[in-house]
């Protein structure tokens, strides 16, 4: 049976010249079996008849003819001046969309059905993330509403016109150069660090900068030092690549060096997140990054220095980087835009020892290419007419007087018996529970008053945690804020018992 | 010795208030120190004075001190009515900035010092990019100058008001959700597929896709099919990953599935850009693709299936997606947005079976969070309106009228001789050459000539390689195929003997 081809059609749709079917019906037959299989579901738009006609190589009229009897059949249904449309299919034959999904959602048939180790031990790794709503005291987000949009569309208009073929050809596997180059620079102003551009890798964010780390740098089951609460995205991605992980405590000077040496003696690597402890909120004073530096250099670890939050700074000061400290000769340093900009724009960075910039660019290129070239350039430009300063600077102030606002009603509720933590820095502050406490529970009460308090126990992935509930105050007005403590003063009976004293 | 703290501060500096030292005169020292370290390098802008006073807590006059004292020292320029700028070093000092950019790139000294055994592996199967600029016929890229932006810049405007921390929060880890229903609604009438939403899992792009593919479905060691000579991108990534190479050859119907069998019978998985091999542009054969359903659900191995160029097909008809044919059973079903909209954009997306949906969403967000929401929410608009469809339907136009003028235009060139292949399809033609001649060095020759002709041996892992030049035509106007052709022509001496027969 010899088929007419239809040249490089859109629509998977074949008329067979040689048929003693006419054309007409060939084409609704075709379109008969695919609304029927469900592959064109109900309510989509049908290409118009000129598309369909000049697509198939046949006259209008035979694509009308087609439509007029789908029409008849009630599986079309024609609006004047707007178009053809599928209906939804009825009378005694079973809705195949509704039927399939719901089929096909059933994973409990096959679970984890012929997926490889490695790919089991990724999936296990995964966490379920808190279920909240992005409502005040939701942590972790900024404040959308305040991103600079308008400059940011005008800069991307200008851009755009300048991509060429030339700037995706020169631009290099560790990104645009341009924008390594700012970054370096407003590295080296603001975190004390002395890197070039070369150093800097630009990747998806710090998530993809932690696995692309892992993969580097260690092996499975070489032993790496985590914080003990600490970031769960850095623990699941150690985790999914092998590590064995080795919890470190924390308190108010950030790692506790002397005890984890003497429980783990030779870390492969060490993670941070120096600047502010993730979530506790600890700086890691300056004595200790000395200390973390020397016992890098003689046991041949890596130090992994997540500057997460330095930005929002409210009290005291920011140390030099552990980067800048040791010369980046073992430290490898991340950042992100997603807490300063928005955290639907995937960019952040990796900043390496010299020597390592061009295996970790390959590496990179490997896995994944090239970050978004657009938001690159975009941002790039964004850096270099000091908008990202002067934004940061403004986002600072405005965090910062949220937070005097949430503090202030804090206190108005819980009198002077309460102790917060974590205020000198980020977005969000702590308040400690007693031990007695089940910060969860609390947390679940609190979703039904309509307000998220997220509970600090999660943090830890050992037997003992701290309980505490987390506050977010940055993506909120002073106006949500009062409505999220005028909700949360209705819990007043219930967390006033449990404050840690 | 006690502190004042700067107030999160972006500069890194601080001033002591118990200090003899005027605070004029630390500032000063401290900006000294950073100058000369190379931190803050020459040609920088400073912040103004009152931007400064404000960030360390100090009277404006205290900075304007500060300035002067460095000004004089030669370290700062003031440009009246524009700023304070860091000049570059002179007399008797090193050129602190250049000398450390030297020293730091050096990266020969420590090469590939304490990397893992996996992160060695990994930079190993990287390969050097071809050494080539975007002029004609450099292929694998579409026309950037044609690319929409003025309705994705409209687009984008209107999403950027709909982006609130709802949608955030409600965005699987799988992707946004109405891109994954429209890109499923395209697959299922364009590919004959019968894929619902949750089967789509949205990535950074084909390269992504590869990785997330292989930590899920194969452990190292594993035997994989890979096409010989085949996509270069998908050898270093599988490699990378650990994978055990199988070399499969490949004739007009596409896979070699019988020779195969008969050399590597029990594949993990297969790899097959199936709708247009790449580089040689065959299709995989409806019957082949039966044969390769059948055997991966015999041998227990999961197909990958690569499904690059199918938009750009002018001669014949693209079978029905193998994920289609299967029903979505063991076939992993590859496609991005890079090809057809903008490489700049990184977006593609994985169709798996239903019961690998939640595993590869969980699996997704572990490595790498979540691809770009903004640009998911515009690419779902411009699919939802239509708009894709449209494009794809331009530029498979445009580009036939340009692989039309250059088929014609080699053809004046060398006559009834050339036998030209990869001509039903894609954004490249192939010039067949002898096996006695060197493509490299007719490569290396034309770019010598202004022309680029990308030579076929390099994607061939093994030993026996074909000789051959790949065109590129998508990229450019007819002017410039034109131009194009005229210094081709100045090879015609070099490539006439070598043209296979």
């Amino acid at each position: 049976m010899s088929k007419t081809a239809v040249t490089g059609s859109l629509i998977d749709l074949q008329i067979d010249p040689n048929s003693a079917l006419p054309k007409y019906q060939q084409i609704a037959g075709h379109l008969r079996g695919a609304i029927e299989a469900g592959r064109i579901p109900a309510g989509i738009k049908l290409p118009s008849t000129r598309i369909f006609a000049e697509e198939l190589g046949v006259s209008r009229n035979v694509i009308l003819q087609a439509f007029d009897r789908l029409i008849d059949e009630g599986l079309l249904s024609s609006r004047i001046g707007d178009g053809t449309y599928v209906l939804a299919l009825v009378l005694g034959k079973p809705d195949l969309v509704a039927v399939e999904s719901k089929t096909l959602t059933a994973s409990e048939h096959y679970p984890f059905r012929s997926l490889s180790r490695r790919g089991k031990s990724l999936v296990a790794s995964a966490t379920d993330a808190f279920p909240e709503r992005p409502t005040a005291f939701m942590p972790d987000l900024p404040d959308l509403r305040e991103f600079p949009i308008k400059t940011w569309l005008r800069l991307l208009n200008e851009t755009s016109g300048r991509l060429r073929g030339e700037i995706l050809a020169d631009t290099s596997n560790a990104g645009y150069e341009p924008l390594r180059r700012s970054i370096a620079h407003h590295l080296n102003i603001s975190r004390g660090m002395t890197c070039t551009s070369d150093q800097v890798i630009i990747t998806t964010g710090s998530q993809q900068s932690l696995d692309l780390v892992s993969r580097m740098l260690f092996d499975p089951g070489d032993p790496i030092w985590l914080e003990e609460p600490g970031y769960v995205g850095a623990r699941s991605i150690f985790s999914a690549n092998g590590a064995s992980l080795c919890p470190i405590a924390v308190d108010e000077q950030g790692l506790c060096i002397e005890e984890a040496l003497a429980r783990h003696p030779s870390p492969r690597l060490i993670f941070t997140s120096s600047s502010r402890h993730y979530p506790l909120g600890a700086t890691l004073s300056l004595r200790r990054r000395s200390v973390l530096i020397e016992l890098a250099s003689r046991c041949g670890a890596w130090i992994v220095e997540d500057d997460y939050d330095h930005e929002f700074r409210y009290v005291g000061h920011t140390p030099t980087s552990i980067h800048g400290l040791d010369g980046g000769q073992r430290t490898i340093h991340l950042g992100t835009f997603s807490k300063i900009l928005l955290p639907s724009f995937r960019l952040g960075y990796v900043v390496v020892p010299p020597d390592l910039a061009e295996p970790f660019a390959k590496a990179r290129a490997v896995v994944d290419r090239h970050a978004s070239l657009i938001e690159q350039m975009v941002l790039s430009e964004f850096m270099h007419r000091g908008l990202l300063v002067a934004h940061i600077r403004r986002m600072r102030n405005l965090y910062r007087a949220r937070q005097v606002r949430l503090i202030g009603g804090l206190r108005d509720i819980f009198d002077n018996g309460l102790r917060l933590s974590a205020t000198d820095t980020g977005m969000h502050v702590i308040i400690p529970l007693d031990q007695s406490a089940d910060d969860q529970a609390i947390a679940k009460k609190a979703m039904e008053h309509g307000v998220v308090l997220r509970p600090l126990s999660p943090y830890y992935a050992g037997r003992q945690k701290r309980q505490g509930l987390l506050l977010g105050f940055s993506a909120y007005n002073l106006e949500e804020i009062e409505q999220g403590l005028t909700r949360l003063s209705r819990l007043k009976m219930t967390i006033d018992p449990m404050l840690a004293i």
